[in-house]
């Protein structure tokens, strides 16, 4: 498993479609992930730190969570079918119960099977660890080629820049046609 | 404290943002509620009963509720504060304790702070109940005129009729100028 974060949100000019650009630590790899427009937004307002005035729905779902006394231990992207990126949300509780008369506490981890999209918000959010599987890295990722050495405050600042994601997905195009999954001509 | 439902969900065409008009249970008001183009779709999906192949946020939240054994009692929309509708989502959780050698347990009600429109997707995809207050019906809703009597199946099923809800943007704004909360000319 890789440790990740969000490097980029950037729009795929092709389609207009919101992509995030997720850093695979300790190298130059990204892992191109697609999300909705709503997503994207919820995603943007989250990198940016802004404080909706009336919880939005992830505001919601964190603000119930914190009433139950249930955190965010982390989110692990874990696999990949038909194009579709799947995820889980490590949900941790503190469950208290009494065994011979002595009071006894026990942290439960609990596996929520969620998108990429939402995990990632929830994660930002709440500053929790962002994880990818080596598999993903391996068969997901492309390599970026960076001109400056970048701090990582500048990462996380440049999250719309414009990078060229038509040259990813032409990238992507290339690698699969290579694997022989592409179509005949 | 009265019973209500999502009557209709329509567009106002002024500015193209999505409305609800939340019927009133007995009568022939509506509540009409303006949301944001992400909730609308959402909950057009739940109207619809639509089961998206992946969870969407809304079944994400639940999907967590469901994990946690905690469930959704009812959606109280409770006030109103410049134009903006408040609403509390009551849950409802099973707690185990034991007292004096004896197992208990023990329902406890918690509400949560949300809009209305994330309050009532959750209700419409749970079956809770939506309640409004009194005051809100009092003081937010218009009366509309139907022209024949509908059966309850009718009015669930036409939730994207194309209502005149220019109409009701006209006669909110009246009210409030017959009030002399108008500005002057």
């Amino acid at each position: 498993m890789k440790r990740a974060y969000i490097k980029a949100l950037v729009l795929d000019k092709i389609n207009n479609a919101p992509v995030v650009l997720l850093g695979i630590e300790g190298t130059s790899r990204v892992v191109p992930i697609w999300i909705g427009p709503c997503e994207a937004y919820a995603l943007a307002m989250a990198l940016e730190g802004l404080e909706p005035p009336r919880p939005m729905t992830h505001d919601l779902l964190l603000n119930i969570l914190n009433t139950l006394d249930v955190s965010i231990d982390k989110v692990v992207i874990h696999s990949v079918k038909d194009n579709t990126f799947y995820a889980n949300i490590v949900l941790k509780e503190n469950v208290f119960f009494e065994e011979e008369e002595e009071a006894q506490d026990e942290t439960a981890y609990i596996e929520i099977d969620a998108r990429p999209s939402d995990s990632m918000i929830l994660a930002v959010k709440k500053g929790a660890p962002i994880y990818v599987t080596s598999e993903i890295v391996n068969e997901h990722s492309i390599e970026i080629e960076e001109g400056e050495e970048e701090s990582e405050e500048e990462k996380f600042k440049k999250f719309v820049e414009n990078l060229d994601i038509d040259a990813f997905r032409k990238m992507l195009q290339e690698r699969k046609e290579d694997e022989g999954a592409g179509e005949e001509d």
